[in-house]
């Protein structure tokens, strides 16, 4: 069996923004081409990390971030929430790098990380991520959620898949070099 | 005759710099398919527009920023510099705007944008950039030049090519919508 990969990425604009300012996602370009890699990933998945920003961002739009219908355990990682009351869901306080790599010991389906560029930032500090992957849309948003922060280093990536979507999208997946 | 492009971009990395920190470009992959897309797009451009930072790096880098044995006018924009003694370079001081517009009512080649993203940021502002054409490389550098800046707008663009190069390259090039 091939190892769980924890796997990073989302919709992001030219200039690497996962929303716009205010949190807008309305530039976002659904397809039939973005539901099957969508469908195709989350049956892939049965696990997911949420950084607590995105957690109450997703919670503020109404979502708890997975896909509807598709059964995960959550991981929300927060160093000031103490307690969470969603099903399916548990509060970890304790070191992200050390958790994640604790999970990718035991086995599994894939864990996808939900998460502006803070928390992802920190586990590509850790070397807990395996795999990047974004939907680059056509479009300049010039502030919002960052995908991407200084992890402090440099971090080499590997291209595995380079895809035109529909819309002017363009899919990249990443192999994150050890 | 096609009407002159001005376009902008180059080589940077996944989260969008041109450069590492400290101006680092040791992670540029030369190929023979940049060779060819440079060679290409250099013959069809007569006209460069330097952003004042991106002189001065690439007057300390050995070179004014053009292909060697390619003709082409130079202009440096710059609010603080008083005079250049480059041949074929002309310093311009005015509204970069408006300078714009007039050398794209000219006939000529294409004219490319050499610069950071301030420069090249003030001219998407003013609604003067064509095309953009990035080669995305497979790394994140965490910080150094940024290819864009926050242009106080919404910048839409259209996919017009999405190519996979050597080394895990991906080049991206888009119409700027007006």
């Amino acid at each position: 069996m091939a190892k769980r990969k924890v796997i990073y990425g989302g919709a992001c604009s030219l200039d690497g923004y996962f929303t716009g300012k205010d949190g807008a996602i309305d530039w976002l370009h659904m397809s039939k081409d973005v539901e099957e890699i969508m469908r195709e990933s989350w049956a892939n998945t049965d696990t997911i990390l949420v950084g607590r920003k995105t957690w109450e961002f997703s919670k503020a739009m109404g979502g708890g971030g997975e896909m509807p219908g598709i059964k995960v355990k959550s991981y929300v990682f927060s160093r000031t929430l103490t307690s969470l009351s969603e099903k399916d869901t548990e509060l970890v306080t304790s070191d992200a790098g050390a958790f994640v790599r604790k999970l990718k010991a035991q086995p599994g389906k894939d864990i996808i990380v939900m998460s502006g560029g803070n928390f992802a930032t920190s586990l590509l500090k850790e070397g807990v991520i395996d795999e990047i992957g974004m939907n680059i849309h056509p479009i300049l948003l010039g502030g919002g959620v960052p995908a991407f922060l200084d992890p402090g280093m440099r971090v080499k990536l590997e291209l595995t898949e380079c895809r035109r979507l529909d819309g002017g999208c363009v899919m990249v997946i990443y192999r994150v070099k050890p």
